[in-house]
């Protein structure tokens, strides 16, 4: 039977994700971190979800690989996809960037659901965001409650009755109230990664729309950034 | 933007997917074929779908892989969970068996979903049946509703008003009038596999469920059983 002590938590290695970690070993949750690495660019992502699966005592950190390349079609998937550089602030998060993976988090929430029922989870935590959510679909509340639906009839768990639920912790918070709930948690932000084209030393570039929207976070939230840029 | 004349069909190399794809075909849709190698027992299964794609003159056939293993959970992907044999033929579909691989659809749906996107495909098909469809709650009419759904939601496609459909023609259809399409569109039977537990020489055991409802089948059909049997 599911238990609602169990969760999988979808850990990149980004600033977002180590929050929602840190926050679901807060509440109590034996987690069971997934990270997926699906040949991104940001190779550095996966030793940052490493060393804060370690640091938040995770029970179980699968890193589970599926080559999206074989797709294309994405900045972060496709070398031949330019990605955005210096887009001013307000302009992002009006269009669907460069950087949109097709169907990302659904491929994402599935893979953390399967493995879920496997581990007797009922629970998945993923740190979408709704109001500096760079315009992505796949991150919208409304895309989350549909794919709940899905899950509870998609799975032998849901037809038995288990209360699925996608926990969402960071939906409604902006990146400086982010950063802010990830200090008073202790988490170390210096081991986050979150740039789309870091260096082969994992310093990250500043100009793309992710490393933008972490700056003004660190810079409206008053912490000190850690970030390392070249 | 996505076109309807261009379709992803998710292609196993068993009976119905393989009905599947010659149905696509038939429809004059462009067809690129999606068969996820997920590390299942039944390898031989690839073998067909490449056989498939190739007497159905797709347009593309990839073939995906994703070590679901790494989950485990099932007894097609878990060597340690024992198949059911011999289960008489009433009793299939009344609970959900050991073969349910948990969120297999839910995942290969969202992985259909990116392809489709990646290649301007708003159509995606697939071969789940409601009747036959030994207890998977992911091969029910509600189930595929709730996912059109949250493709619809998940999408930049979805967002810029494509018209997304999962195409399911042979949710209603018993084995038997699976078969009787098939036949109908010159789909050669020989060439599929279904069983659970081919042996080396891809040989079908006749005893798991998938081999006792596509033998019912034939039989109903009437059409004669081309499957090598050990």
């Amino acid at each position: 039977m599911a238990s609602s002590s169990k969760a999988v938590v979808l850990l990149s290695g980004g600033l977002d994700s180590s929050t929602v970690c840190a926050v679901a070993a807060s509440k109590g949750r034996e987690v069971h971190a997934l990270t997926i690495d699906y040949n991104q660019r940001n190779l550095w992502e996966i030793n940052a979800a490493k060393e804060v699966a370690r640091v938040n005592r995770v029970a179980e950190h699968l890193i589970f690989p599926i080559d999206l390349r074989l797709f294309g079609g994405s900045a972060l998937t496709d070398s031949s996809v330019e990605l955005a550089r210096d887009v001013p602030l307000d302009e992002i998060g009006k269009t669907i960037p460069a950087s949109y993976v097709p169907a990302r988090n659904t491929i994402f929430l599935s893979l953390a659901l399967g493995f879920a029922e496997t581990r007797g989870a009922s629970e998945i935590w993923i740190g979408v965001n709704q109001l500096d959510y760079s315009g992505y679909p796949d991150c919208r509340p409304e895309y989350i409650d549909a794919f709940v639906k899905t899950a509870r009839l998609a799975t032998k768990m849901g037809v038995e009755g288990a209360d699925i639920k996608i926990e969402t912790p960071l939906l409604y918070l902006t990146k400086a109230e982010i950063i802010k709930l990830g200090t008073s948690l202790g988490v170390d932000y210096s081991l986050t990664r979150t740039c789309y084209d870091l260096d082969d030393q994992g310093r990250a570039c500043g100009r793309c729309e992710s490393c933008l929207l972490r700056k003004r976070g660190f810079e409206e939230a008053g912490v000190p950034d850690p970030t390392p840029y070249r």
